[in-house]
Order: structure tokens, then C-alpha cells, then sequence
């Protein structure tokens, strides 16, 4: 597709709009697509048991596309626990920016604006000295459970993992589901596979935001709002970088998070993923994430969970 | 129950021991009682699709049982995101020693020792100054995921919360089974209420190591070493404080995490996990934990999910 | 002195502005007091070369008055460090909100505003997400040396230390003067010891927000505007606490950092210096204190030193 | 001068040797050169008032020699101090580990083992988890207070800074002696500039643990320890860098720090001080260094002053 003009991208961004759809007061976005029943019936989708984890471990060592990594640091070894004889033990502490691009973490509303608003026209000045007041994480604390989907794109290309300047289009969703047999319904958590995880277990992490990184152009986007789609998730971070517009780095995160209200999950490792569907022939699962209950905060990190 | 000389306590621990029962290399223990079979049962419990939360928001603030909070700053915020044009974004940073006692979270097998070693004899200097080299968090790494049983102990005993210097006996444990119509099953995640929560919700934190808290006396280790538990929990940290011993301040931990292998959740919240159980009168749900993937760590903040 | 109402207290900052004697764009306020050649003098003021820290110990245990400790952990222990054969080493980490009432740090005077201006009248608005753009601690960056004087108030008054409800007047720091033989000067560095430090070891710390800490009152602020002090410091945090205003928590601090241009040292102990001083019955010393070159920072923890 | 073999380092090892010269429980190593008399005489050294900082900003932003730079965050910015309508105010966070390569900080003699010992015999376990029992960095807690002196190599080479692989001999810092007119005397606290900041602020940091850096030779080892230098800073590691040593990555630090008790300051900026006492003539001054007081720390950054 040829790359939309700033106008063409506005007008999408007009059309995908969720704001007002669940209340002026709706903090939650594309999360009110999962009900009971669909948690229910998601359930129903275990048949072997087998659980697969859709998360780096968390990065801790400085790499090119991680220059601030989690900074890891003991409290208390085992090797001088003899000092404590009531209770030897021992203890650690981490520190942790949960948006870097080589940790997997859910995105929440608040962490991206366009025109100083966030997702259903709650102000970006929301998001204060003490956090967020508005579309926090927290909003997800009693989980994300639901139907999930794997789109493997790589797969479809015949290819190990998408060129870093490769763009997804909607008719490569289209495709994708055609080929995989699966039709990704409203709730559902749906994620997208570019191969990245592999290519930087295979080469090491590049500078992402530099060199470029595989992602969906903006012909997904009426495409997931047609869907309603509850939340997106990415080996990447969705969009794809460059993006192609001028003024907007990444108009997936702006189109999703701010118009759509659907939380994005960045930097999943989705090889696990894809190799268990691939064996099963089965594209949908019963999906966990638990999002820590970080009260005002923009994200958390996450270890999500595919069971089949 | 009298307290356990110190002797009949050593028996205890050598009567609980798991270590070997999987191998010599072993290092996730009960984990290991939790089978693809028993994850696909629990899937079939899920009837409504009603979801709780089993945690506590990270605990930001303060208090006389969580001396060092979390550190939650916010890296940028939203009021100057304008500063930013190509991508006004808001993002934050925490800071975490998982231990608290205000913090939900698993600990992991290396976190007590005895007699030098913990779990399967692996010796407590294997947790440096670099992280845990043996049964570090990441042994759950593929998510907890099982059948979940509360046991709920203040409604047995019609009471709001238990006293801060009551202890759970094996014969409690019985007893709350045969009245809540539940048995605990191999593999299952048990969680034991005390009423903490609700009792720190009612009254504000207190400093519990001091002050006493609710838990389990030293009957329940065999009882929970003969039905196979996977992984315990509690409001409050599974040991009733003080525990009686002279020379074991937490001889629940010592006996669970170093002998039998078995996980713990400290300082869930199962106040809306009980209030869910007497209105469905199901006190069996699926139940998933997803620790964060930090290498090497002694811990993990959960969010807990039961899905009746 | 009868406790200023509010009309008095506007007019005093009026009063005390020095707002523009620097240039409309100066950042270092009174600092311009010090000349070179008051420094030259100063270094003529040591005579035996003793010196004495006016520091606490950076304080890593909670405590009323420090809810937020420093983090101090260790990355690497010698312990572990044969694991490094070709340098075995130990290093460490800490964490530190400068800021907090245990902590003798200096601050900045973008600290405090009034009516949404700090210092020489730029905006509020210029600390934001990335720190201060205007009158960061880096202005001191080449250091404060200058002559340092000490006004020891309970020794004035005969007493250990003052009571938490005690405010020092402009007339007791003339009779400070006055018993001590010392007449501060223009460019000092000058401390006000109110004995806190002292209590605070005597008693162990205290809520000082809640329950009160001695300090100036404000008719001090003409007195040390007219004096051309270049630095207060103080064992308390120069303001009485409560202010006897409704309005202004610290009347102190905002006429000081904010009208004056005077940066302020909190939290010293001023204890040894107080006996260094009557054992030679000099209180005038040569003074220097070396912020951290923090770029945009708000504070720096100092450990500043008294040469006789 | 060629490289040392393993036995010939050896032998300036012991030869070098301060251990039992304070007595079996010293902590101080060679600060104890510096005398109230020494400190008298170092403020005579003053003439102008001038002063120069001899630190970097603290690093905030990755670099090839800082993949983990000080983590700076706002607690509270200005911009929405409004809210804190009693004390409107700014404050901030940071945290360090502060032995990084481009931190200007002050090493303890705890820093450093050789054959699992520090200064004066202290065994390497004596920093466990709770940071050092013995040889911590608050020994210096009263400051380091001294005649400093720079050895300007690049001036004597007549170059802009040392090529990466170039190493000092003690020739080289007699030859500098003479050529500046200056003598090192006992309880000096001795700078050697290589030009590495000068190099670093021309063309970026670099990898200098792997590229290279220059450094003293082991020759200068012997000289140090006739001369009865206090402490030694550089604005490298005053290391060379491949040392030229199989089994020592860092041979001056491990006979600096463990055997002569010499505390080192690592990656100062000397190029102030320089310019300065090229101007002046004078490479002479009085030094002034204010570690903050972190008990059981390995280390503190530090901004060292020069008054001339």
C-alpha cells in the first residue's frame, strides 16, 4: 500500500474512533469487547494443556535496541545468609522502565497522545508528577483473559522473519487468516508475528528506531476496528518504523491506544507461539495476562500466556 | 496444637522431604505436580467467566509492614509531552524489592535456606551477587497454571479475620474442606485465608513480624506434603508469627521452600476471591499466575487470576 | 515575634526580592557574593588545618523522618569476586531522593516556587519530566567556599536543643552574634544550629512535619537579605515548622530560594562543628561544600566541611 | 620500560606494601599522610580565590564507556506544583552506580582484592550484601583536604592527549616534575592527566575497558610509594589499558588500593585544571574533596575542587 498523507491518516483516525462508544467516563477502551461469555467460552478452547509463555525474560544487560536496561541487583546473597540464623535468606531488587523495546509490556491508554488527548478525550496533562489520573494500567487488574489469535505473517511470506522495513497490510491479514484458518472475532486478543523475536535471537538486537522494524501499515487500522479487536500484541511494537508520515513516529500506537483505546503489547517473543500453533494447526487459545497493579501507571511489564 | 519441640520439628522436615523425589537436578519442585493433564481439567472448570484478582496494588506508600514501598516515578509525563511532536508519549519507572510485606508475590525456591542448602540440596551460595544460578523465578517461566482451592478459614470460624496470634492446624485445614465441600487435590494451588487483608483494609498495615500475624502451624506440613499441593498461598505469608520456635523465625518457609519444594504466594488479597467462592459456593477455579521472567531472581510480583 | 499575617509576609518577600540584581538572566543568585577574592580571604581563616564534616551519614534506614531512605545494595561482594580472577572487585549501587528530611543536602533554587515562579522570576514550568532547565544545581558546580560562620543558638539560650516549637528571631542571631564575637558578612555561608541533629540522636527522629522542628521566623529575612548571606544552612531546615502561617508551609524556603536567590543546606549536623567552635572560640571557618554536577537536578546531597 | 612478568609485579607488590604501617586495624591506608599540619599548609597555597571543579557531569546519557549511566527522574515537577497549593515545589531522584567509567568518583580501599584481601589484610568477604564491614568509603567522611599537584603528561609530550595505548613510567612523571617545576611531596594528593576527557569531549567515549586507555606502568608504583602520596586520581583509571599483565586487568589499582591503602579517584576532568595551572604557572593548590558519607559504600562520586 502506498504510504497514506498526513490527511488520509487523520481521516482514519476520525473513523476509528471508540470515543464515547462505552461512556464519556470510560477508561477501559477496546477492554469492554471481553465479556464473561467470551472469557467463558475461551476457556472452552484448552484441549491438551500445554502452556507457552509469550515473554522475553527481562532484559538486564544493555543492547542497541535496550539502552536502559532492568537493573537486577541482590539484596541479600545466600553465601553471607548465615549472618541472619533465625531466617537465612535471600533477596533481590529490580528496577525497572517498562517501556524499552526489548521488554515485553502492555501499553496502557495513557501512555500516548495526539492533539494532547488521550484515549476518550481525557486530557494529557492526566498524566502528572504522580502518575496517571486517568486510563492507568490498573484498569487491566483483574486480567486479560480471553480468545487469543496468532496471525504469523513470516509464516504466510514463506520467510524466517519479516525485512526490517517490511510493512503489514490488512490484505496480509486477510491472507494470514485464510492460510491459518482462523477468523479473529470480536474480544479477541490478537497478535501479530513479524519474526522479530527470532531475527534478534539469531543476529542480536539492532537500534529499532533507527534501522527500522517490521510493523502494520495504516490499512490495518479500520481493519482492527472493524474486528474489535480487545487488544493487539506485536514482536515488534505494532507499527511499523519509519512509519512513512512525517509527523507521526508511530501512527499505529496513536491510532490504537488514543482513538481505538486498545492497549498494545509490545515486544512479545512469539516463536514459542507460532511453533506450537504451527504443530497443533490451531491459531486460537485460551489467553492470560496479568498486568501488575501498578495504580497510575503507564504500562507494566508482562509475561503472557498462551494455553492450548 | 503445642508448639513442636525443636526435634519434632527436624522430623517434620525430614519426613517432608521432596528432595531427589524428581530428580537430583530438579529445580521446580511441586511445580512439578502440576501436569498438562491437570492444566486441561482446570480450563474446565471455568463456568461463568468471572474473574478476580488475588493481589494487591503494588504498595506505593509507607507503611509499618512495608518499610520500602515501591519507588514509582514517572520518566515523562504527560502535561510537557508537547515537548515531543512526533510522538507525545508519557512513560514511567518502578522500582521493586519483591519481598515486602505488603507486596504480593511468589517466592522463589531459592529464597530460604537450611543448614546451608536449599531445595534438592543445592548450596545457598548459589545465590551471588550476580542472582540465584539455582531455582531462580524463571522456573516458572511457563506460567502457574492449575486448580485453584481456597480454604477460608474466618468463615469457618464466623469470624471477620483471625486473630494476629491465631495458628491454622492441620485439623482447621480438614475441618474447612468438609464445610466448604472441596477437597485438595494433587497439583492444586491452595490458598489459605486468614483475613489479613481484610483485618489491614479495616485497621491500616501493621508491623506483622513484631505485632504477630495468622498462619499455619507445623501440623499442616505433612497435610500439605500428602495431598500434593503445587503451589501455597495466603494473605498473609503462610506462618503464623511468632511461630513458636526459638530458632526458626518462618519454619512454614523453611519447611515448604526447602524440604518439599513447594512455591509461595505471600500477602495475596482474597477478599473478593472469597466473597466470589460464597456466592458461587465453588471454592474450585481455574487459577493463573504469571511471574515476570527475571532471570536469576529470588521473586516475583504477582497478579493472581481465579476464573470461575 | 508575633506571628506576621499574611499581608506582612507578602510585603517582606517584596522587600527581600533580588530579582534582576544579577541580570534578568542569572541562575546563581546570592552565590554572586562570593567574590575570588572572598574565597582567598577565607583560605586565610585556617590555622590548624582541623577539619569537621557538617554531614549525616546518607540515611538507608526508615525512620519518622525519613519514610523514603536511600537504597543502598551491592552489585558485586567481595564474598563472590574470586568468580572475576583477572580483578576481583566489589561496587555497589544506591539510590537517593535528595530531598528527603534526613538527607543533609543543598537546594536548588528551582525547588520552590511562588505564585508559579522560582528564582529571578522564571516559570514553574520550567522543571518538567527532564529536570530543570533554569537554576539547576549545576550552577554551583565549581563549588561553595567561602567563609562559613556558625550561629549556635542553644548554646545562646542554654539549653541542649531547642524545643520543636521554638522560633529564632532576627533579634536572637544579633544576640548569637554579639555572645560569640562574630559579625556575619557579606558572601558567608551561615548556620543556624536550632540542636536538632543533637535531639535527633538523643531521641531518635522524629515526624518533624507533624510535630514541629525549631527554625526562623520571618523577621529573619530582612535581617539576612541586609547581611548578604550566599548560603543558609541549618540542622533543622532553617524554617520553624509549623510557620503560623495558613498559607506558606515554609515561609523560609520560598523567600529564601525564591525571592532572595539564596540556596539553602538542610539537614546538617552541625554538632561537631558546634564544639570545634567553643573549643577554639572561633566561629568563623573557611567553608566548602562540592555539590555533584547533577545537570538539571533539583538537589545535591553535600557533605560539606568546616576548615579552622 | 618493558612489561613486568607476573614474579617481578609480585615483588612490587610486597615491596610496596603499607599493611601494619597504621597499625593492624587502619582502614585509612595512606590518608593518613595528611596531617592537620599538612591541611594548614595546603590553605596557605591560596592567592587568587580562584576555583576549579575537577569532575564530570553525572552521566545520564549511554555511552560506549557508560553502558549503565546514572538514572535521573522528577518526583515532582514544577509544572504541576500548583497542586501543592501549601508548599508548591520540585524535587527529584536519581540513582548510581558509581564506579562506571565515565563517573568521576572516589574508589575505597574495599573497591579492590588480591588474593582475596583488601588493604591492610582485610579478608574480601568483609563486603558481603550488606556492603563493607571494613575499608568502607566513609572512612573519608571528614574530607580529603590536601596540597593537590598535577602531572600534565600531554603537556610534557606536547600532544592534545595520550594515544589509548601509550603507558607513564616513573621517568615520565620525573621528567613532568621538572618540567612544571613542581615537586610531589608526602601527603599529596597527585594528579596524572592523560588527556583522556579532552580525547572524550573531541570524538565521544569510548570502549575503553577493550579498546584501550592510557595509564600509569608498574614503575610507578615504587615512585607512588617513596613519595608518599595520599591519594591519586587521573582522568583515565590511572591504569593503562591492556595492562600488559596475563592475570591483572587493572595492576595499579590492585597495588594502589590493596597493598599501599592509596585511595584513587577514577575519570576526573583535569582539563580545567590544567588550563589553569598552565596560566598561572602554579601546580600546586589547595585540594578539596567531600565524599558523601555512604556507610559501607565501595566508593562515592565526588566533585574534587582546586583552589589556587
Amino acid at each position: 500500500m502506498a504510504k497514506p498523507t498526513e490527511q488520509e491518516y487523520k481521516a482514519i483516525l476520525e473513523k476509528c474512533s471508540n470515543w464515547g462508544r462505552w461512556g464519556k467516563d470510560d477508561e477501559r477502551g477496546a477492554l469492554n469487547f471481553i465479556t464473561a461469555a467470551k472469557r467463558a467460552a475461551a476457556a472452552k478452547l484448552v484441549q491438551t494443556g500445554e502452556a507457552v509463555s509469550l515473554a522475553l525474560p527481562l532484559p538486564t544487560i544493555p543492547a542497541p535496541d535496550n539502552p536502559t536496561p532492568v537493573t537486577h541487583l541482590v539484596q541479600q546473597a545466600g553465601y553471607d545468609s548465615h549472618d541472619l540464623p533465625l531466617l537465612p535468606y535471600a533477596a533481590d531488587y529490580f528496577a525497572i522502565a517498562p517501556h524499552g523495546l526489548a521488554t515485553t509490556h502492555l501499553d496502557a491508554l495513557c501512555h500516548v497522545f495526539y492533539q494532547g488527548k488521550m484515549y476518550n478525550g481525557f486530557d494529557a496533562s492526566e498524566v502528572g508528577s504522580q502518575g496517571a489520573r486517568k486510563c492507568a494500567i490498573d484498569v487491566a487488574r483483574d486480567g486479560v483473559i480471553s480468545r487469543g489469535v496468532l496471525l504469523d505473517i513470516p509464516k504466510l511470506k514463506k520467510v524466517d522473519w519479516l525485512d526490517n522495513h517490511t510493512s503489514i497490510s490488512a490484505d496480509d491479514l486477510d491472507a494470514a487468516e485464510r492460510a491459518q484458518g482462523v477468523t479473529v472475532e470480536e474480544g479477541d486478543v490478537l497478535f501479530i508475528r513479524t519474526g522479530r523475536a527470532q531475527q534478534r535471537k539469531a543476529k542480536g538486537g539492532w537500534d529499532a528506531f533507527h534501522e527500522g522494524m517490521a510493523g502494520l501499515d495504516t490499512s490495518c487500522l479500520p481493519w482492527l476496528h472493524a474486528r474489535k479487536v480487545a487488544v493487539l500484541g506485536s514482536d515488534g511494537v505494532s507499527d511499523a518504523v519509519p512509519s512513512g508520515l512525517d509527523k507521526f513516529a508511530l501512527p499505529i500506537h496513536v491510532c490504537t491506544l488514543v482513538m481505538m483505546g486498545l492497549h498494545l503489547i509490545d515486544n512479545a517473543d512469539l516463536d514459542a507461539l507460532a511453533a506450537a500453533c504451527a504443530r497443533t494447526s490451531r491459531y486460537a487459545f485460551q489467553f492470560i495476562m496479568a498486568p501488575l497493579i501498578l495504580m497510575r501507571g503507564t504500562a507494566s511489564p508482562v509475561n503472557p500466556l498462551a494455553i492450548f
